[in-house]
Formats: structure tokens, sequence, C-alpha cells
């Protein structure tokens, strides 16, 4: 686990995971990081390693640390240049171990983009810096919101919902696909995944009335896939695709913008929504928000979300040892 | 309530609901419709009544029901021209009624577009007939959806995607809010309603970031309308606007179209959530589905919607009376 901005939240909910072990029945875990900005705000017991392997043997005991360079002063809640460069650094040496396979898999702790810019970072998120780490083209990998009944990727990600229109296409919406199904079998062993897609339109264009992108884009998508063998049905009404009976017949939901995906698992699974990036080889997962640092140095950060990234990146990278 | 088209699956809802009319305290309601509509699918009793005022006493023993042009021949499930006509005249008459005072309000049952459209109905839906027969403009209605622990209401409605930038103004948002305002004063007796509003891109736009769509339409709304002295928060991002802490915190959400307005009430709220019309002298719900002609005839519909839409109309009934 990289431990993210030290200014930010990371650092505590990190250590309250770790508190959190035994009645989560997490998987053994180090984290990459400045030991200070734990020390800033818990005082747990700690224990520096200099392998990967020192720490499933230490886990009950302690939480295993991997010190990066340090990241100077320490103001939870006052991001700094320095901080940056360490969040990077314990972000680069956490993927680094993944790779290598010193370690099962990476969980990333939230960043702040904008100090990251100002030390040169030129990627758009930790995602695309990982991809690059791993070798995969960004098109290539998918963003999946996993919550405990309801998975979810969006096609198109950060970007206007007045451009949404015209970057969806049907290659898009195949390569996000595939990827999907990759991701369904490889992380979660399901073996003939059932997809679903939203269209894009009230009640998914009324056949063209209220719009045609499903008529002319969807549907080639979903008629291409289905050719290639794929179980997927769509393009469904999105507003009556996420209650309980519907949610029970496709084991991801494939939507085509930001909101779409990420209102229905936040409006479920506020709290253990975990951001899972498929089509790499290294399991990557990450809490699914941000470095809240008006939140951080005052002990009331919620480590649910974390929690919920450590036990699924778990469960991930035993379902890829198992296939291996 | 009005049957809406007799080969859907109204007339069934309509005496399923009066059916369960103990165990969901539903106010005394009357249908207005053809009885064989009824008959065809339901062997209760049926009183007919020639005037409002019998319903009450007949209530606890029949469902009482008065007849409109009779519709021909009925079959469950296969909706024709006679059928649409009798829709008509049941929405028509029933809108009288509640306008007349003779009525609490109106629960309308869901009509075949197509075969309206065919004999020359000529309003995009019953809405924009009520409002007009009401004497109001449409743009001076909203549609509400509500369910027990959340309450939307969409500025746009059935417009394709692609066209919701351009449509949204700050006049129309600010309209929108005034008409939800009054709306859960009179029609749910909350004195000094909190609203939010969501903003349009992922994470409201991040400042400009993602689509200026919040800095230079919403934003100036929101303004405008609390320096009316609304109580109106946003814009937000609307991922994290629907769990539970947030709903807590405002009485509806304004969104800003159809997909986000209706995804998260119905992912709560599927067999439960009621559209209302705020804005119209007459109180007026409808459940949120529609004819549903493939299940029409077979005793499988279900009748929550209906229910829920009966007793919220009842419980908007009751606050107008008091404050009148």
């Amino acid at each position: 686990m990289s431990l993210g901005d030290p200014a930010g939240i990371g650092p505590e909910i990190a250590a309250k995971a770790w508190a959190a072990r035994d009645a989560h029945r997490l998987p053994p875990f180090f984290v990459v990081g400045d030991c200070r900005s734990l020390e800033a705000v818990w005082n747990g017991p700690i224990e520096r390693i200099a392998d990967p392997a020192e720490a499933a043997a230490l886990f009950p005991r302690a939480l295993p640390l991997m010190q990066v360079e340090d990241a100077g002063a320490i103001v939870p809640g006052e991001p700094n240049l320095a901080g940056a460069r360490c969040a990077l650094d314990s972000l680069e040496y956490a993927v680094g171990l993944a790779r290598s396979g010193a370690a099962a898999g990476v969980v990333t702790g939230p960043v702040a983009k904008a100090q990251l810019y100002d030390i040169g970072f030129s990627h758009p998120g930790q995602t695309e810096f990982i991809a690059e780490r791993c070798g995969v083209a960004a098109e290539n990998v998918a963003m999946m919101l996993a919550g405990p009944t309801l998975r979810t990727v969006p096609v198109t990600i950060h970007v206007a919902l007045a451009d949404v229109p015209a970057l969806l296409t049907t290659e898009l919406i195949v390569a996000r696909a595939r990827v999907t199904e990759r991701g369904l079998q490889r992380d979660f062993g399901i073996a003939a995944p059932r997809l679903a897609i939203a269209g894009l339109n009230p009640h998914a264009g009324e056949n063209g009335a209220i719009g045609r992108e499903e008529l002319e884009v969807v549907m080639p998508a979903v008629a291409q896939l289905r050719a290639e063998g794929m179980d997927i049905e769509g393009p469904l009404a999105a507003d009556t695709m996420f209650h309980p009976r519907a949610r029970a017949r496709y084991d991801a939901a494939l939507c085509l913008y930001h909101d779409q995906a990420l209102i229905p698992i936040k409006t479920l699974h506020f709290d253990e929504g975990v951001n899972l990036t498929l089509g790499l080889p290294i399991v990557r997962a990450a809490p699914d928000h941000g470095t809240a640092f008006g939140l951080a140095g005052r002990d009331r950060a919620d480590p649910g979300a974390f929690v919920a990234a450590i036990g699924l990146a778990g469960h991930c990278a035993e379902h890829r040892a198992r296939a291996a």
C-alpha cells in the first residue's frame, strides 16, 4: 500500500485499516511511505522492513513499513512539494514491488494532483502512471468501481458531459467491454462473465426518438461483442438497470460516462466502493475517495473504503494465483 | 384515479391497490374508466357511482367506479384506438373532477402514447395535457420523483443527452427550483425547504477543469435563488450527493437531466417511486412505470408504485387542505 500524500488521510486510514485487520480478516499488507506521516496521526506499533518478505510475519503485531526518502516536516492537512515527491516515490516503489512479484498487488493511497503536477508529474492520474510503468497503453485499461452488490465500468471518465457523445465510439466501447470481461475472469474468477451496457439517452433513446447514439454507436458494439461470444445485454435504460433484481442479471455494468457509473455505486456503496484498475499485469486497487485534507490529522477519517480496497485486492490476487 | 389504457396494467394495479387498502392505510379513492377493463382482469367487487361524493362510503366494501364511454372489446396486452379514446376520456374526466374540487387529487394510470397520438392527442404526455387543462404553462410545472428517502426533480427531461448542455439555462434552473420549493411547502408541508442542486460534469466540473456549465449556468442560478432567500446548496458532485448521509441534508435534489434524477431514485426505490407533478392547482401523482402491455392480463403486475402514488397523493391533499 502506497501511503499517498503524507499530509492527506492516507496514513491515518492505513493505520486504522491495520488496527481493524482481524475484524475484517484482511490479508497481510505493508505500507510504502514516510514513517513520520504515520507517527503524526497514530501512536500504534510500526515496524520498518527492508524486504516485503518480512511483512507477513510482522503483520500480526505491527504495521510493516518500507521507508522512502523522508517527506520533510509533515503537517496533516497542509500539502507541499516535498510531500508530493514522497507520494510519487511511494507509488513508484510500491508499483515496482508488485511488478516484480514481491507484493501480490498494490493499493494506492490518495494523492494531491495539483502538487504532483508542480513537481513535473505529467500523467492525468495515478492510474495512467501505473499503466505506463506496466507497459500497458492507457486505452487498454479500464476503471472498475466495485461494491458488494454492484460493479460498474465507465467507458469515458473525466471529461465534460458535453464532450461525451462525440467521444463515444463503437471501438472504444468494444475495447472497454473486452477489458471488463477479462478482468471479471482474471480478478474475480468468473468463468463466463455477464455484462450489461447502459444507453446514453433517457429510456436508452426509445429506438431513436430521444437520441441516436444507441442505434449508431452502442448497438453495433453489442452486436460485435456478441459475435465474439460475449454475454452482453443492452443498451439498457440507465435508470432501470441498478435496482436489486436488475443487478442480479449481470456481473458488471458498462456505463457510458462518469456519473452514470458513479451515481449508482456511490448511492449504494458510498463507504465501501473500491476503484479497481482492470487490464494491468498487476492487481491495483484504490479507495474511491481523495486526500480529504480538510479531515486530515483530526482522527475522523473513515477507513471503510481502504479496508474494502485491501480486501478486494487480496481476493483478486488469490484468483490470479489460483489460475497461474 | 384514471385507469389509463384499458389494455395495460392500469386496471389490474388499481384493483390490487384497492384490495391492499387496509394494509397500506390508503385514503378512499375511486377509479375513472371502463368497468370492463377491470372485469377482464379481476373478479372483485366493483360499485358504479354517479357522483364522487358516493365513493368514501362505498370504498370499504367495493372499488368505486365512474364509468366513461366504453372502450369496446378489451384484450389485455393488445392496445387499440378505442382504448386510447377511453384512456383520454378517463384522464380528462378525472382531471375535471380534481379541478372542481369533487376529488382531492388525481392519480393517473399509464397510457400508450403511440395510440394517443393516433387519435389526435397533441401533447408530449399526460403531464402537459393536465397542465393545459389547469391553465398552467408547461414551463411552470416540474416533475418530482419521490421515494421514501429521496426526492429528485430533473431540470430537463425527455431530451437527448447531447442536447442537455445547450438546454440548460440559468432561467430554467431558477424556474424549476422555485416550483420545487413551492411544491415542498404546499404538498409536503415543509415550511423552509432545503434544496440541493447537482453539477453537470464529473466532480461538478472541478472549478472549470472538466466543463464550465457549473460556473456559467448553475452557480449564477444558485446565487440568484439564495439572494431570494432560498436554502439551496450546490452545484454538488452528482455521484456523492445520494448516499444516506448526503440525502439527509436536503428535502429535494434538483438534477440537470433525466438519468441524473432517475438513476438514484430507481436504484433506491424501484417499486415505490412516485411521479408527482409540482406547480399545478391540483394534486397529481402517477406510478413511475408504463403500461407494461407484456405483463397485462397475467396477474403479475406489482401494484407497489400505484399504492405509493395513491398514498402520497392523499398526503399531499391533506397538506393542501390543512393550509387552506
